[in-house]
C-alpha cells in the first residue's frame, strides 16, 4: 500500500524510521532502491506502474540535489512524500530541491530526516478511505499526548529550592 | 471536500491560485480565514470538526512564523498541506516553520507561494478514492506536457544564423 | 512567578540553564512540558489560566518549527519569551519560527539555546515591580563585569616575549 | 513610560508603527535618536538614567550590525526590546545581531521591521502592573480576532462555481 | 553541436544570452523546451540520442528544484552545463539543486542566471578539438581585456579635485 | 595615496561613494579598472608596483566571486580593503568571497556596498602617520555625532498625543 | 591529460577521490599544489602553459574564498572544473566563490567536496574526442546502475512483518 | 603597538593565533579582555585612550552578536580589525555583526576565526611607517610561497599508475 524508495542504502538509517513506524502500526509497505540519476528509466517504470500494483502513497528519501521524489511525481498521479536527507549542507539543499517543485508536479515535503513523519503523513492519506488506519492514527496521536503528559510528570519531580508548581 | 484556510485576506492573492485550480477542475472546496495566533480556539474547533463535515484534505497558507498548518494538523488526522507564503525573508522563514514539524504531526509542505501545487496535491490525494478526480489529474498532466511541446515549437521558430534544430 | 515550558524532555538540557539561573537567584518558577502540536488544548488552557495562577512571565523553549511560544502568546496577554533550541538546521529554523510572529502576537525571542538569557530577561521584567529582584539583577550584572575583569588578569599573566601591557 | 530609540531618522518609517500603536492605545512614550556607533556615551547615559526618568521598557530599532539594543541593554536593567530593521541582507544581519546576545545581557528580539509588535510587547510588560493597559491589550486582542472573523466573511463572499462553505 | 534546453519559455530571457553568444561567435546550436517533471521520457530520449545526433555539449537552464540538467546528465555521457535560474529564493535553490549532484552524475554548474558563461564554457569544451573555436575563445578573451582597459580610461576621465592618476 | 580599483564600470555607482568621501576630505586618490579574471597580469603588476608609486592603501570593489581584493593582496604587502558589491545573491557571495581569505593573505572586508566606510577605513590607516588626516577623521566623527543630535531634534518635533519627551 | 591542482596539502583528502577515480579508470593525470593567493604568478604561468603541455581539462579544488579555479580560468581557454572544499561555513562560501564567476570566465562548479564528480566530468569532456574514455564512462555508468540494483536486493532482504515487495 | 582585545577567555584559543603570529614576528602587542555588553564604559575608555598609549591598530575578537570591534571603533580613530568567532551559527552571525557596520564607523573584518590573518593585516598597516615590519611581512609572504612549493613536492611523490607530472 505504501511504497518507500531511496537513492542508496546510505539513506537506510534515516528511512528505517518510516519502515519501523509503518511496521509497528500494521500498515503494509514495500521498500526499493531507485535512483533518479543512476536508474532513471527504472524510476519512471516504477512510477508508472505503482498505482496498478496497488500502491497508494510513495515515500521517497533523498539527499543533496534530491531529485528522486520529483522524478517519481513526474510519472504518477499518486501522492509523493519527500524526505530531505541531511548531508553536506545541513539538508537545506535537499529540502529546497524537494519543496521548490514546478507548477503541476507537487512533492509533499516533510522536515529534514523526518522519515517517521513521512510514514505518518502516508497513513493519514490512507486513513481517508480506511477506517482501521484512521483508528491507528488517532491512537498514535493519543500516545504522543500521553508522552507529553508523562514528560510533564518527570519535570514536576525535578528538585529546586524555589520551584512552585 | 478540500478546505482552504489562510491567516488573513492578505494571503488571498497567493491562495487564489489554489481556488482557481480546484474551481477549474470541478473539485468542490471551501475557504476560511483562521489564525493560529488570533483565533486559536477557532482553529482547533475547525480542525476537530473538519473530518465530520466531509473535508478530506486541508490546504493552509501562511507566512512568516507560519504556524497555521501545524496548528490544524495538531487537532485532526486529515492530511494538511502547507503553503509557505513569501514575506520579509523570501519565504524561507515560512518554509522552515512548516516543513520542520516535530515527530507525530507532519505537514505536507509545498514550495514558496505554490498554492496551485497544493491544490494539485490535494486532488492527487482525493483521486485515490475518486476515479473522476483521477481522470482530471491525468488530463491536467497531459495538458502540462502539451504546454512544453508547444513551448518547444515556439523556440524552434526563433531565428538565429547558426541554429541547427 | 516565572513559568517555564518546553515541548519535550529532550529540551531539558538547554532549558535547565534557565531553571538554574532562576533557582540560583531566588526567583520562584514552575516547569511544565506542553506541546503546541501534541497537547494544543492544554497549551491554550495553560495560557488562559497563567495570569490567574500568578504567573507574570512565560519562558517557552522549542526547536524546529518551534510553535510553542507563539501558541502560548496567542492565548495570554502575559509577556512570552521564546528560546529557539538548536536542532537539525543550527537553530535558524526555530529562531525564525519564533521571531517572525504576525502583527498582534509578539514573542520576545532570545538567542539560539540562550535559556539563561531568557531567565535574566524574565527577571528584568519582574524587577520593574519588585525591588528585590531589581537588586538581584544589578548584583548579577556586577558579577559579569567582575568576571571580565578577572579574565583580563588571566590574559595579563600569559607570557610572551614582546607583550607590552 | 515606554522609550523608543533609533539610530537615525531613516529608521523612522518602520519605528513609526510602534509610535502609532502606543499613541492609539493611550500609552505614553518618548522618542530619541541615539547611535551605538556615533554617540556611544549618550547611549550609555541614556541607558543609565532611563529607569530614574520613569522609563519602564525600551524599544530600540536598528539595522545592519544593529548594536543599539545591545548597547542599551548593557547599561540598564530595564527590559530592552529590539526591532531588526530590513536593509541590504533582508534584515537577517540585524536579526542575528540582536538575538545572538552574550550570556547576561538579553535583548527581547521581535521580527524584522516588527515595530508594532515591539510596542505590543512593551504594553504587555507594562500591563503586569497596570490594569488599565492590561484592559487595553485584551481589547486589542479582541479586535484582532474580530478582524479575522470579518476576513472570513469576505472570503465567504467570493464567488466560485464549486465552493461549498 | 551545442544543445540548449530549458524547462519553459519563461526561462527564455535568461537563456537567450547563451544563444546570443553562440550565434555571435558562429558556434552552431539548437534550442529545445523539455521538462524533467512534465516530459520526463522526452528528456531521457533527448539525452540518449544527443550524442548520436552530433551534440557535443548540453546547456540546461532551470529554476527552483532545477532537476533538468541532472535528469539529462543521468542518461548521457556528454558533459552537461547547468544554469541555475533566479526565482523565488534568489536562485540559491536552483544553484544547490544543480551543484549538489550525487556521485557519478556531475553537472557543470555556472552562476545564477549566467547563461552567457554557460555558452563560453561549452565553447571552451568544443575548442579542445576545434582550433577555429579555440581561436574564437582567445579572441573573445582579448575583447574582455580590452573592455577593462577602456573602462580604465573612462575612470581616468572622471574629474576630482585631488585625484592623482 | 589611496588607490581605488574596481572590476568594471558597473561598480562605479557604488565605488563613487568612496571617491566622493576622499575628495570631500582632501585625501588624494587614484581610480583604476582592473579585473582579477580578465586582466590578471595587470592586477599583479598593479599590486607589485603600488607601494613604489606611493600608494599606501588599496580599496578594491567587486561583486559575485569578488576575487579582485584577494588577487591584489596576494602581490603586495599594502593593506587591501574589500568592498563586497551587491548582485544576484544580496551580496552575500561577494562578502564571503572577500572575508574568507586563506591564512597569510588578509583582506580588510567592510559591509555590502559600504564604499564610504572603505574610504574612512583607508583614511584611518593613513591617519596613523598623518596628523592632518587624523584631524579630518576626528572632525568627520564629530559631524556624524552632530547628525544624530539633529535627528534627535527632528524626532522631538513629531506630534503625538501622549509623547512625553 | 587531466591536471589536478589544489591550494594546499590539507585539500588532499578530498582531492584524492579525483585522483583515485582517474587512476582507477586509466586516465592519465598530474597533481600540483598552487595557490591563487600565495603563488599567483605560478598560477598564471601554469594556466598559460597548460594547453601546450597537453593538458585538456583542469580540476581545481579550493576552500573558503576559493579563488584558485577562477584564477586559473582567467589565464587559459581550457575548461576548468572547480571543487568547493568544505571548511568553516559548510562549504557554501567556496561554492559561491566558484560558481558566481563574472561574465567571460566560467568555472564548471561541482558539489561541495565532490572531487570524484569532478574527475568524472573531466572524463566526460575528454570522452568527446577519445572513444576509449567514452567506453570507460559508459562502463562506469553501468556499474553505478548495478550498485543500485544490488542495493535494491539488500533492501528486499530486510525482514518486516508487513512488507509486501 | 598592536592591542588585542576579546570578550571573554573562551575566545582565547582562537585569538591565540594572533598573539602567536605577532610574537613570532617580533611585533609588540598587549592583550585585554573587555566586553561591549558587560564593561561598556571600560571599552569606551580603552578606545579613547588607545592612541595616546601608543596603540596603532586594535584587533577585536568576538562571537555571536559580536559588538566589541564596533563598540571600540565608535570611540577611536585607530583602525579596528574584527575577528568573527565561530559559535552556534557557524560564525555567520558574528561575521555579519562585524562587517555590516553603519556609515562612518568601519570595522576591517577578516574571516571566521581568522585571528592570524588579523595579526598579519595589523602588521601590514604598521609596515606602512615601519620598514622593519615591512621586511618581516615580505619574509612571511616568501615563507608562505615556499610552503606551497614544498606541498607541490609532496604531491609529486604520491604514487599513481598513470600520473604524468
Amino acid at each position: 500500500m505504501v511504497s518507500i524508495i531511496m537513492g542508496s542504502t546510505s539513506d537506510l538509517p534515516v528511512m528505517q524510521k518510516a519502515m519501523d513506524w509503518l511496521d509497528g502500526h500494521n500498515i503494509p509497505f514495500e521498500v526499493n532502491a531507485l535512483s533518479a540519476h543512476r536508474t532513471p528509466l527504472a524510476v519512471i517504470e516504477f512510477a508508472q506502474q505503482a498505482a496498478q500494483r496497488g500502491v497508494k502513497v510513495i515515500i521517497a528519501g533523498a539527499g543533496m540535489a534530491a531529485a528522486l521524489p520529483g522524478a517519481v511525481a513526474a510519472s504518477t498521479t499518486l501522492p509523493v512524500i519527500g524526505v530531505p536527507i541531511k548531508g553536506m549542507l545541513d539538508g537545506l539543499d535537499a529540502l529546497l530541491s524537494m519543496a521548490q517543485m514546478p507548477p503541476g508536479v507537487p512533492v509533499a515535503t516533510v522536515g529534514v530526516n523526518a522519515a517517521q513523519n513521512a510514514a505518518i503523513l502516508a497513513a493519514q492519506i490512507l486513513a481517508l478511505s480506511d477506517p482501521e488506519i484512521n483508528a491507528t492514527i488517532s491512537e498514535a496521536k493519543n500516545q504522543l499526548e500521553q508522552k507529553i503528559i508523562e514528560a510533564n510528570r518527570t519535570l514536576a519531580d525535578l528538585e529546586y529550592t524555589h520551584k512552585t508548581n
